[in-house]
């Protein structure tokens, strides 16, 4: 008998970026906040540890509390909110809740690259759109297959950092006769209020996704949210692990949620360096996508390659994000932007 | 389109015991530790509390230091440890990796309820197996379907407290073809060490599943681990979430587990308890199953019944659990062993 599904002796894993643990290292390859979270949550830290019985009880299989807030947040009901471990969890669950079995999904390229291994572990096949050359949205779309019943926006996109404009999402959208997740995990650094909360609040067959790893600095934690029609939120809830939030994760987030200023005091400083950045690299004649997210999607002016500079930086203890695989994001480099001191070095450190 | 699999829409989702916020609850039904944490769980979250910045960064992958404690604590290799948020995410990465599509997991009648359920999420189908009218291991048990490729075995069993004898569940595990999952939530609470772990390193497929939710009083914390051969332990890995346990979590249970007497002292004193109330009953006419774990599987003498039984306590502010959906179970209450105070309330309120 063959003890393992084939499907999972199959599975290539997604890899997530490299969490080494090198003294002095510049870390600016997985889009984590260079800012720490509000204090707030260090106080809520202390509250726990000051009453550490609770902790023997299991936690709010509903956050209840968690999805009032972020109902207050969005202005939406929390029925219309459902909070996993991490999106990771949330979009796990949905390729599982609105996909039938033999299905697919369908998502642009590049878009996040952890989409098609969720796919190949629910055996759902992928169909990939291609974006206009310089990553921006197309126009008109190529049509789907009819069986794709699930796409997957990343809005920013990852690992481009472009934002698509809010009229040709919508009419997707309304068009698309399947589920449209919206993953806007990186929506708080866009210049402007992004459309996914707006969809799905509106349409019944979009879900957002939020994060806490981005703007909130707590990629620590685990927390992530979909917003959506309560049939969509409903399935979530019945697919989810039955306590799949840990008590002190909900109270951290709420902290968290207490403090907006500090959330987008953070974000405008990722913003003003981001386009420091930007600029630097353009006058030195880089391709820069233009980003509305934490990082940039950069191609170094030849003979430098994305290879070498990696390389390069890598000799400075700087670590950015490189996706070889595909020959669309081959000749660029992701890099989170990090503090200005640390954007300063990486700029220093990439010069041939 | 449907825009939900069919298979969720049917889904009847698993009903975790109630989390009432009553003030004077005497919650005697989830099998919470009555006792807290170790007090380097606080210390630890104070130490988190101390530099909140790292909570802006991924937690480790693989949960890499947390595995080599768990090593040494069960004299295994890291590399045969998995670690999930909670065993929830490992019995469900269980039923996923270990069955193929259409397949089938089996079990014994009664036991956890969680099982049916992650099954059906799954579209496995599910046989149970009976054991003996006493809930004690069944010898010769009946054959099991020839597709059955994955079998739970809670032990001690979940309601009944039942631990089954070395030697019948070390026959079956070398006779099973399949995987078996030997649960061992309540395996801190047996008065003898038992034999999953022990199993699970000699034969290749055997998992032995421990939890930190019951003797290391942490079921707020979300933290379960599966020890086994590691292609059994690998197929896990590829299926989880990317980053499946947060930084506090891994933190917290790498404090819990430096206080090993802390956890032993709590599960002493329950198993204490646990005897002076099963005699109580007893003396009282009440049918007390064997129980080698921190509960009670009780049924009251005629002429009461366990719905009056439940109604009463429930009078009272004492929450234990009723399983009324199957014969088997349903003249049984299920109660959580509590503090001494707690279990004479207890003895009190069930007086007819």
């Amino acid at each position: 008998m063959d003890r393992i599904r084939k499907s999972v002796s199959q599975l290539a894993p997604y890899v997530p970026g490299e969490q080494p643990k090198v003294e002095g290292l510049i870390k600016l390859n997985t889009n984590e906040n260079p800012y720490p979270p509000s204090p707030r949550v260090a106080d809520a830290l202390r509250a726990i540890a000051d009453a550490p019985a609770d902790l023997r009880l299991y936690p709010d299989p509903n956050a209840t509390a968690l999805r009032r807030r972020l109902g207050e947040l969005h202005g939406t009901d929390p029925d219309r909110i459902f909070v996993g471990n991490g999106s990771d969890e949330v979009l796990r669950l949905v390729v599982r809740a609105f996909t039938q079995t033999g299905g697919r999904a369908a998502m642009f390229d590049p878009t996040y690259s952890l989409y098609p291994v969720l796919c190949a572990a629910e055996e759902i096949a992928v169909s990939r759109v291609p974006l206009a050359p310089d990553f921006s949205w197309r126009d008109p779309l190529p049509l789907l297959p009819p069986d794709a019943s699930l796409f997957f926006l990343t809005n920013p996109n990852a690992p481009t950092g472009v934002l698509y404009p809010d009229a040709p999402v919508e009419a997707f959208a309304r068009a698309f006769p399947g589920t449209l997740l919206v993953d806007e995990a990186y929506a708080d650094f866009a210049d402007a209020e992004t459309c996914g909360v707006r969809l799905a609040d509106s349409l019944p067959n979009v879900l957002a996704c939020r994060t806490f790893s981005k703007s909130w600095s707590l990629a620590g934690l685990r927390c992530g949210y979909a917003i959506g029609h309560p049939d969509l939120i409903g399935a979530l809830y019945k697919l989810k692990d039955s306590y799949n939030n840990d008590r002190i994760a909900q109270a951290i987030a709420l902290a968290a949620l207490s403090d907006v200023p500090w959330m987008r005091e953070n974000a405008r400083k990722i913003r003003a360096t981001r386009q420091r950045v930007a600029d630097a690299l353009r006058a030195r004649g880089f391709a820069v996508v233009p980003s509305q997210s934490n990082f940039l999607f950069v191609r170094p002016p030849a003979p430098d390659t994305a290879d070498a500079l990696f390389a390069r930086l890598r000799e400075h203890k700087i670590l950015v994000r490189h996706f070889p695989a595909s020959p669309l994001t081959a000749p660029f480099l992701r890099v989170s932007i990090g503090t200005d001191a640390q954007m300063d070095a990486f700029l220093q450190a990439s010069l041939p």
